[in-house]
């Protein structure tokens, strides 16, 4: 009753934004991403019935009451389904820093869904595996696979049909993400509070969910044709539009900060001097530049330049859930 | 034949984003804004059947072939009035530099609208004076008056009911109005092109328009009690929620800078530590700032601070068109 499941972390480039369900984490919208090769989870989890209670290492430091609670209370989601009963050793190892400027959510719940739905031997499909992870933290079920994912928000109220599935696979179309980090702090509204104001106060909110099945056409569009101009402009024009409807929330809902605008910019004249580069900004101030492989350096190099630049991390599209 | 009339510029409070006649300038929405004491266009026009032709100076320079061109086609809703065919000779001394952060065509066609009708002693009524100015620029029927002015947007296709009025005079509420200068460039999209773009393609428009009435009612209550907080909420969410407009269409519109950013996180630092401090943001990257005229020393010295401001306005509310 013990398994080792290794995830990465993924970025959107059709953005969730609002839940329907804060409790299932079940999105008003669909989205779709693409998991990145270089930071992940590794997460083993053992079940025993000797145990006293759940335990849960994180880094190899004890983790805070606040994320055992959380850890526990996904696990018995994984120990209902399997009727079982026992405590577990939960052990993970993060290997996507907060400074990278990603969400370590995601690859953290699809690592610890597989690893403990493959501990208590469920033999979950990847759609199942999905759905587990996405109760966990949404963007967990779309880590679950490699390449492109989508997850379909689904219309059921136990959230059954809302799961990912892979469009395409790591090896098929490869471009460099670039990670630019141009702030470290916290942020001042947490993405759970800002969906929710968002959903609740925006009269923009309207808008975005009506465009979001024509940004995902045309990105599988873009997808399917290795368009990579098509699928820049959908995913900037996407980002945009979701912080557009957190400014009409009330009050506003403002992530970015001055070297979020300098990459912006920066973008935009490296595009109009003729390198097929585009931005995407999640709920924060940092910028994910996509870029074509040859383009990688020369984009890196100038971005790295800017003096609000703190950092770049470079990726590439990566594989889903893997059991060590 | 001849009288010369003088103009201050306005900003708006409530925005104006978006026209449903582009000939005539009527607005997608009603705006509320206040006029400004300092940067005004003083016009003189004399009419005269000796004439050859319309002549315009701008600052004692000729002006171009397009700009005299405005200024004839404008004319000739004034001479159709009067019922007279005579060129005019046209002098404008324009004192809002572009600089400043403000846009001049406000000023300029109400002080040219104002001595134009008057040159032709057309005795107009205030409400009769904003109708024709905004056949200039729609801004410019703002300026007809001090103080507070409201743009009734109106339903009438010929315009007749698209006309300013004065909700408070300019020495009824004082408080001190900065322009905080980020960038002097060009914007990269005008204001023209901006808002149709934004009117054709944002799904956000109709969110926009739907929530202008409740923003000019709440201001309107803030100017009756003097509730300068509240002013300043609904100013400042009413002009993010402009730009949130303009960041869902397609393309994308994004007039921000680094410096907007900068000036944005220091208002809010700065009414965090106890001073009623708020902001807002015309079509571009410049930023102006509101504050009760006690604090206008502490927010001018923190604000000139900043590395990516150049400069500062400081300015208070203004009278209406005057006769010289």
């Amino acid at each position: 009753m013990k398994a080792t499941a290794k995830a990465n972390t993924n970025i959107a480039l059709i953005k969730y934004w609002g839940k329907r369900d804060e409790k299932l984490f079940l999105p008003m919208n669909s989205s779709l991403s693409v998991t990145l090769d270089r930071f992940y989870t590794i997460t083993t989890v053992e079940f025993n019935e000797s145990f006293e209670k759940d335990i849960f290492f994180l880094d190899n430091v004890i983790a805070s009451d606040k994320e055992v609670e959380k850890v526990s209370k996904f696990l018995d989601k994984v120990r209902i389904a399997a009727g079982v009963t026992y405590p577990a050793l939960v052990s993970s190892e993060n290997k996507v820093p907060t400074a990278a400027g990603f969400a370590s959510s995601a690859s953290g719940f699809a690592a610890l869904a597989a690893a403990a739905a493959k501990a208590l031997q469920l033999d979950l499909s990847g759609r199942e595996l999905s759905v587990l992870a996405r109760q966990g933290s949404g963007s967990a079920c779309r880590s679950i696979y490699g390449g492109f994912v989508e997850w379909h928000k689904g219309i059921e109220a136990d959230g059954s049909d809302s799961f990912a599935n892979q469009l395409l696979d790591e090896n098929a179309w490869d471009f460099s993400i670039l990670s630019v980090l141009v702030a470290s702090e916290q942020k001042n509204v947490s993405s759970r509070d800002g969906m929710r104001q968002t959903v609740l106060t925006s009269p923009f909110y309207k808008g975005w969910l009506d465009t979001i099945e024509g940004d995902l056409s045309a990105l599988r569009d873009a997808i399917g044709d290795r368009d990579f101009d098509s699928l820049g402009k959908v995913m900037e024009s996407n980002a945009l539009k979701m912080h557009g409807t957190m400014l009409g929330a009330e009050p506003p809902i403002l992530y970015w900060q001055s070297g979020t605008m300098d990459v912006i910019h920066h973008i935009q004249l490296l595009r109009s001097s003729g390198i097929p580069v585009y931005f995407t900004i999640d709920a924060g101030p940092n910028v994910k530049v996509l870029c074509m492989p040859k383009h990688e350096q020369i984009v890196y190099e100038s971005l790295i330049k800017l003096p609000k630049v703190k950092k770049v991390f470079t990726c590439h599209p990566g594989e889903g859930v893997t059991y060590l």
